[in-house]
């Protein structure tokens, strides 16, 4: 039994989405975003995320924590403002010692949908399919990261395997 | 009496300086590297960064925390780098309640030598001169940290004065 906190952040809303798996199975336990004050200045926001990310922790127990790893197509500037959203959050599963793993999008699409190059509405149609959820996890950023979180459950025996 | 934090952050290391300024006077009381471990995970590395800012802060008690904010001129992919070490360093600082404040480069040299264009010498140069002290400070990220720290202490009246 693995569980799988996975993270899509954004400059302003940080998807997650936690699943457990189980040899072929695998089953949502929530998903949303971390709540973070929107007007608050930056430091108090990326300190609300960090604090979230441990309760979500505390409260699952993750065995792992999956981020999806975006910078092409991206400038400087957007580059550096998910790079720390990242950084808090990284710094939240490292204080709780839970490992964490990157995938870029082409991975998380290949692995959910069979190929790296599908659409956005395809990996919400896959989402919806393997979790058995009655529709679409919304918002996007939950979604996503209910994706990478996947995408993490079905890399994880592998990495076990060849470790 | 100000003190202020600054904060040179790298994605391998990460440069501080504490400064005290009382009118026209200034003082470093303090300057190094934040204590990561070289070998760790990156979330490992993240969270020990976030303690050790937590640290800082509460022996401090600062004003305000001073950081470089330097995009330009690199790829998304060293931003991304440099933005986790400061949304690690930003988040313990909104823990603690302690404004966070931005200077680019350019800011901080006019601040301490009277150019934005002035090269990395001059700057060392004048951190020692502007702090007293007996040699250029060690290495270049606390020279950096301090000096970000300084023009901090420069601006702070004047935005007291405009709020």
């Amino acid at each position: 039994m693995v569980i799988v906190i996975g993270i899509d952040p954004g400059s302003r809303h940080c998807g997650y989405g936690v699943v457990l798996s189980r040899g072929s199975q695998i089953a949502a336990l929530e998903g949303g975003l971390l709540a973070v004050p929107d007007a608050a200045p930056l430091e108090r926001r990326l300190a609300a995320l960090h604090t979230a990310l441990l309760d979500l922790i505390d409260r699952h127990r993750p065995d792992a924590v999956a981020v999806e790893d975006l910078y092409f197509g991206r400038n400087a500037r957007s580059a550096m403002a998910v790079g720390q959203a990242r950084g808090a959050v990284l710094a939240a599963a490292g204080a709780r010692g839970v490992p964490c793993f990157s995938y870029t999008p082409q991975q998380v699409k290949l692995a959910v949908c069979g190929s790296g190059s599908a659409p956005k509405q395809q990996v919400q149609r896959m989402v919806k399919a393997l979790l058995a959820l009655a529709s679409e996890p919304r918002p996007d950023h939950a979604a996503d990261a209910l994706a990478v979180a996947i995408c993490h459950a079905q890399h994880a025996p592998l990495r076990e395997a060849l470790a």
